[in-house]
C-alpha cells in the first residue's frame, strides 16, 4: 500500500487540488471555481467529495496520510485562513486544516499561505533545491513572498511573516487594498502593471493599442502581449515595473541575505519583459556586501502544478519531521 | 576551576572587553581607543595583553574557555570583518576570529556583527527572554539590526544579514556612506537626526539653541538636551526620526513577523523622545494582521555593558551548542 497525500491550493478564482506521491508525481487533479459555494462548509464538501472521487481513480492500493494546504492569508501556526480579502467567504478565521483533517478521519492536515507554499515547492521540486535561503516572490494579482531561513520557512512569531507586498515602497501615493497607500504591491502585481499602464496613458502622448481597452478590461496579459509586439506604452510599463521590483528587491535582501530569489507566478510569465528591468535595477541598487552574489532567477516549477506541489510538499515535509 | 569567557565589543571609538561568567556577571573589564593601533596586528595584541591582565586579576582558579566578539560588518560564517567603513584598519577581509583563536591557544572564538550581538545579549540576559522571535534595533552613528528567527539569529546565506540602516526608506533623497541614496540610516540614526536638525533649521523659521553650533559639532546630545528643554526645533526633529522610525518599523513586521522589537543604543537613550512619536506611527503605519500585536520597547540592557555581554553571551552560546 503506497502513502500519498493531497496538495490544495486555494486560489482567488480556482481551487485546484491533486493526489501527490512522495516524489512530486501528480497521480490526479482537478479543480472548482473558489467562489463557487459561498458557505465554507459547502465548499469543503465540495473539496472531499473531489479528493475521494480522485483516490478512487488512483488505480493502485494507496492510502491518504496527509494534507498540505496553500490559501490566501493561511496562517501555519493555526491552520486557518485569516480573513482573505480576496476570498468570498465571510472575513473571519475560517480554521480550514482542523475542518478537513475531521473530514479525513483525522490524517495530519496543514496549511500555510500561498507565497510560503509556492516557497517549500521550490524547495523541494524547484531550481531552491539544496538552498538554504532563498526567497520565492509570488507576482499575482498581488505581490506575496515565501522566506527560507536555515531551510524553514520564515513564519515569524504569529504564522503571518513575508508581507513583502505590504511594505511601502513610496509612502502616501498609490492607494492600496490594505488601507495603506504605496505599498509594493501596488506597483508590483498584475494589478500594479495595470494601473501604471493607465497612469502611462495620461502621462505619456505615444500612440498604444492599450489606449483603446477600458481600465476595467486591461489585464497584464493585454501589456504583455502589446510589450511583445513592441508598444512602446506597454514596454515603458514592464520597465517601470521591473525596475521597482528590482529596487524593492535589494532591500529585502538587505534584510535576509538570500542566496537566490526566484520570480513566481502569472508577471513572471513575462519572462524577460520584466526580468530583464529587474535584474538590471537589482544589480544598481544594491548594497556593497552583495553586488553579484545573489542570483535573480525565474521559478523552475511548471506555473500550472506548481501551488498543489508546493502544497503536497509542505504535507510531505510535516509528515517527514 | 571554573568555566569563564572573553566578550569583545569592538566600537567604531572604543574596543571594550570583559571576562564573563555562564549567568552574565562582569568580572573584570576595561578598554582602548580602536584606532590606537592602525595595524591590526598591534591592536590585537593589545587586546591579549587587556585580556590576560584582567584574568589575572579574577582571584579565583579558572579558565577561559571561548571568546565572543562582536564588530562592524562582523560575518559569524567566516569570523571576519569585512571591510568595515567606520574603522581604521585598511578596507579589508580581517580575520578577527581566527587570529585571536591562535592567540589564546586555540579555544573556540566566534564572531558576529555588533547588532547581532545585541540581539543575542537582549536574549540571554535582556527583555527578550523566553522570546524567539524578535528584533534588536541598534541606534548608533548607524542603524543595524539583530533579527531573530526561532530563537537563533537570522544570518541569511552569507552572514550578513540584517542591513535594515540600508534598505531604501525615501529612494533618491539623502546620500548615504554606503554610495547609495535614502537608506534608512540616513534619517534614523545619531547622525541622521543631526541631518534633520540642520536641515530643519533651513526649513523652519523659529529660533533655536540649535542655531548657535556649527555643522561639525552637533551631536544628538545636543539635540536631545535642547528637545529636554522644550526647544521647538529640536522637538520636531525628533518628531519627524521617530514618525520615520515607526513607518519603516512597520515594514520590517511585515518581512519577518516579531513578538517585539527593541530599541537600543545612543538615540534610544533618548527615551520618550523617539519611542513617543515611533510608537504613533507605528501604530497607524501598522499593517491591519499586525494591528496591537506587536511591541514596541526600549532595550532591557545595561547600555554600559550590554555589547560585551552580547558578545559574550554569543560564546557560551556557542559553547553551548
Amino acid at each position: 500500500m503506497k502513502n500519498l497525500v493531497v496538495g490544495i491550493d486555494v486560489g482567488g478564482t480556482n481551487t485546484a487540488y491533486a493526489i501527490v506521491d512522495e516524489v512530486g508525481n501528480i497521480l490526479g487533479t482537478d479543480n472548482f471555481p473558489t467562489d463557487k459555494h459561498p458557505n465554507f462548509d459547502d465548499y469543503l464538501l465540495e473539496l472531499k467529495e473531489g479528493i475521494n472521487h480522485l483516490s478512487y481513480q488512483v488505480g493502485f492500493p494507496h492510502k491518504i496520510i496527509g494534507i498540505g494546504i496553500g490559501a490566501p492569508n493561511g496562517n501555519y501556526y493555526t491552520g486557518c485562513i485569516d480573513r482573505a480579502a480576496n476570498l468570498i467567504w465571510p472575513k473571519e478565521i475560517l480554521p480550514m486544516a482542523e475542518k478537513l483533517k475531521i473530514l479525513f478521519g483525522g490524517i495530519p492536515s496543514v496549511l500555510t499561505n500561498d507565497a510560503n507554499a509556492a516557497a517549500i515547492g521550490e524547495m523541494i521540486y524547484g531550481g531552491a533545491r539544496g538552498m538554504k535561503n532563498f526567497v520565492v516572490v509570488t507576482l499575482g494579482t498581488g505581490l506575496g513572498s515565501g522566506i527560507v531561513v536555515n531551510g524553514d520557512v520564515l513564519y515569524g512569531h504569529d504564522g503571518f511573516a513575508g508581507e513583502f507586498g505590504h511594505t511601502a515602497y513610496a509612502r502616501d501615493t498609490r492607494a492600496c487594498g490594505c488601507g495603506r497607500k504605496g505599498c509594493l504591491e501596488t506597483f508590483v502585481s498584475a494589478t500594479g502593471i495595470k494601473r501604471t499602464a493607465i497612469i502611462l496613458m495620461g502621462r505619456e502622448i505615444m500612440p498604444s493599442s492599450l489606449r483603446s481597452i477600458p481600465f476595467n478590461k486591461l489585464t497584464s496579459k493585454d501589456i504583455a502581449d502589446a510589450a511583445t509586439n513592441g508598444d512602446e506604452l506597454a514596454l515603458m510599463a514592464f520597465e517601470e515595473t521591473g525596475a521597482i521590483l528590482g529596487n524593492a528587491l535589494t532591500d529585502l535582501v538587505a534584510i535576509t541575505a538570500p542566496e537566490a530569489i526566484f520570480l513566481f507566478g502569472g508577471l513572471a510569465k513575462s519572462g524577460d519583459l520584466i526580468l530583464n528591468p529587474a535584474k538590471k535595477a537589482f544589480d544598481k541598487s544594491m548594497l556593497f556586501l552583495w553586488n553579484d552574489k545573489v542570483k535573480l532567477l525565474l521559478s523552475d516549477l511548471d506555473e500550472k502544478n506548481s501551488a498543489i506541489l508546493g502544497a503536497s510538499a509542505l504535507a510531505w515535509k510535516e509528515i517527514n519531521k
